[in-house]
């Protein structure tokens, strides 16, 4: 094998070359060299995300784990000694799962029967006040709860929001079957269901349940409701399929009074452009379940990643640029509005805002949501990444950043897009761990962001 | 989260409208989308992976778990029912690791000290025979052994055979230093070296050591060599620049008298051309240590997957399509070299290899070695490929594949090229093992595959 792989080597350097003969020539190619060797070599993004998953943990808005990260975020970025670091303060609902959820099915075909299912309660949802029994009306979809919403009252509804998994963009298979976890407990309180439970959004081949937010309608009845295991949601649907399948769940959530949070705020003052704004960001806040490693840890140390090199380097931007940990996304990005609050009340100017929020995988495109002027212009930019992994794609944005363009639409939204295949085996669910966060495609992602960010304050968003 | 994410879907299938509304007219979109639909709902790839490394385990040539391996491989092809299945048999090396490698740092500055290093001894290389005790010298590449020549007399050589992190594709930093491990023992030997000691070719942030083929030069004394583990690497190395470092090691490697083993052949026959023959491969051996998931379960299932599908979807190639379970690569090449021999012998036409030998991974291109015009015109199908997450590029071959140009200069050799960041983490070292291969990675690998060979069959090879 190996004699194969260098001639291979070989291959890959000859057609490469007429490109690093134009990097010689090229300054943008060197510096994006630079950046790419600097992270490669020295990065810590891998090292910092050890102490934020390890030392600190899961970090749910409200929690002490998510103070301390925040605490944690701003002596770290004080310390690569940008020209400043802030914070801005910002409440935070403080859901609270409040107990060990539990669900089992009790019935079959009028028989008793005791399986216990993996489950974890949907944050945001309220508990079940004790125990609570009914009988499974299992539905695919939400066209098959209309038709037969007859049969809805007094039963724990089940959708089988399972991932369609011929969708090559996993976040297209999330896309479709995350309406039924937002939106499905209210959907189905609205014709008398005591509960809810839904097909874990995931592409594991596991039985561990994700859990993620959803949001009551305040015209229904307040329905617990819980996310399956994968094995045991198949098992549940097939057999309420056949036949009568009566459950247990209970679940402990509740609200404590809102957290005072804060964003994480470094900022690199502009030489030429002081008050155009260009922000990188990702969120420090996670599930309770697991350690966020992937969501949003990846994203967290990225961001300060790029700030390390980008002083590591001495490199003195044109245009104010931003290194943001947002306070909270998964359950009501709340730092994310108040960054656009503050933008707007200090009438800032955001020329584009740059979100880390889809893992820590293997970089694959760079996307951005603007004209589709601006995007044949950054899309010129392709040949400098795509040594590095990326190319230039549409399609950007991001929970904590997308409020910017309700302030100004003029601001370009753009993330970093890795690799899709393993984001959902682990989003939301406990195995989103360090353990299962790569270090080179950690840093990759972080060579990938600084390269295009460094593009963008070189030479503007403008054609 | 979630909203944005929808967005961001509503978008890529937007972009991907004038794609589809041309694979509605394309007859080879359309067959492609069902090959894809085939492998992500109906893939066996990764429930064969679990039987070959968990039922079966590591397969070094000449073991037991190899030749059940063949027996396997052979069952489950002849179950999708090809128009027939076929052994080659051919012998291979029989070498044996023979006992537990040992190595430790026993001296520092003249002074006694006690520090044990995780070590594999070297695919092939000799034991030992008993305790070795002696000074390091320790090299930063062969210039450095050249030069100090004359200190290598009685002692042990350690090459700082460390991979370059700057270089993205792993497989370039892995053609840099894999010289080291299959000619570092005789290149020391040369000058009076008793043994050698490598850095693992890793890019894992551990200590796991990496074992893998090393060839003696027949003129040089044959030493016994080991690969330390990453972190006991470095730290060796800092030791012996600093000062001077004593070492014990004991390795154990014999030979037991070639093998019997076989390639396994499946085939589909032509209908229009049918002495043209195509072949896809991996190697069913693999080291060990390990339970050789990547390296090569992957190409192994990836190949047995890509029968089953066409079977499947009933597809009756226009071209002979071998599917082919290479005996020996790591140690040998004795499998590959085998079929070459056979094709020569049979006097057979092979217009087109692919090899699948680079992990499980998620699949980034299929490379193909061939004339520029043949590239130019392999290269229109990318859009078609693009979907499923690979492009063509050139460069393409493998090691079990390689041989055929030796017979037939114009087969055109390829392979899939998986995403490498994860490659040389697991490569060679205990944790080879199945947990660590993600099944939609792998299935996405076989989709890949599948989709060019159809092209291939569908169109020839030449524009």
């Amino acid at each position: 094998m190996l004699k194969y792989k260098i001639m291979r080597s070989l291959f890959l350097l000859v057609c490469c070359l007429p490109l690093m003969i134009q990097a010689q020539v090229n300054q943008d190619s060197i510096m994006i060299k630079k950046i790419a060797d600097e992270i490669m070599t020295n990065g810590k993004a891998y090292d910092l995300l050890r102490v934020l998953t390890k030392n600190i943990g899961g970090r749910l808005a409200g929690s002490p784990q998510q103070q301390n990260a925040a605490i944690w975020g701003k002596r770290t970025m004080e310390s690569f000694n940008p020209d400043k670091v802030f914070l801005q303060a910002c409440k935070t609902p403080s859901w609270q799962r409040g107990g060990k959820d539990f669900a089992a099915i009790v019935g079959l075909n009028g028989k008793p029967t005791l399986q216990k299912l993996e489950v974890l309660a949907l944050g945001n949802s309220l508990g079940s006040h004790g125990l609570l029994e009914a009988e499974v009306l299992a539905v695919a979809n939400f066209d098959e709860l209309e038709k037969r919403k007859e049969e809805v009252k007094g039963k724990i509804v089940y959708f089988n929001s399972e991932f369609d998994p011929t969708l090559i963009q996993t976040f297209r298979a999330y896309g479709a079957t995350g309406v039924y976890r937002w939106s499905g407990p209210s959907r189905a309180a609205k014709y008398g269901a005591v509960g809810v439970m839904i097909h874990s959004l995931s592409t594991a081949p596991d039985n561990a349940p994700h859990t993620g937010a959803m949001e009551y309608d305040e015209k229904q009845p307040k329905i617990p409701a819980v996310a399956l295991g994968p094995d045991d949601a198949k098992d549940l649907y097939a057999k309420a399929k056949k036949g009568t399948v009566r459950v247990q769940m209970q679940t402990y959530g509740f609200f404590l009074p809102d957290a005072d949070e804060n964003n994480v705020v470094a900022e690199l003052k502009g030489t030429e452009f002081p008050d155009q704004i260009i922000t990188i960001g990702g969120h420090l806040d996670s599930w309770d379940v697991n350690e966020g490693a992937h969501d949003d840890g990846a994203g967290v140390v990225h961001t300060m990643e790029v700030l390390r090199t980008m002083k590591a380097l001495n490199y003195q931007p044109k245009h104010t640029i931003r290194f943001v940990l947002f306070a909270n996304e998964e359950n009501g990005d709340k730092g994310g509005l108040k960054y656009t609050e503050l933008a707007k009340t200090n009438k800032e100017k955001h020329i584009l805002a740059l979100e880390s929020d889809e893992g820590g995988f293997t970089p694959r495109s760079m996307a951005v949501t603007c004209s589709p002027a601006q995007l044949a212009y950054f899309q010129k930019w392709t040949p400098l990444l795509k040594p590095y992994g990326t190319e230039v794609t549409g399609g950007g944005g991001g929970a904590d950043i997308g409020p910017l363009t309700t302030y100004d639409k003029n601001t370009i939204l753009a993330s970093m897009v890795p690799d899709s295949q393993r984001y959902f085996d682990l989003h939301h669910a406990k195995t989103d761990v360090f353990e299962n966060v790569n270090k080179r495609e950690l840093l990759l992602g972080a060579v990938n962001i600084a390269a295009f960010i460094y593009m963008v304050d070189q030479h503007g968003v403008n054609p």
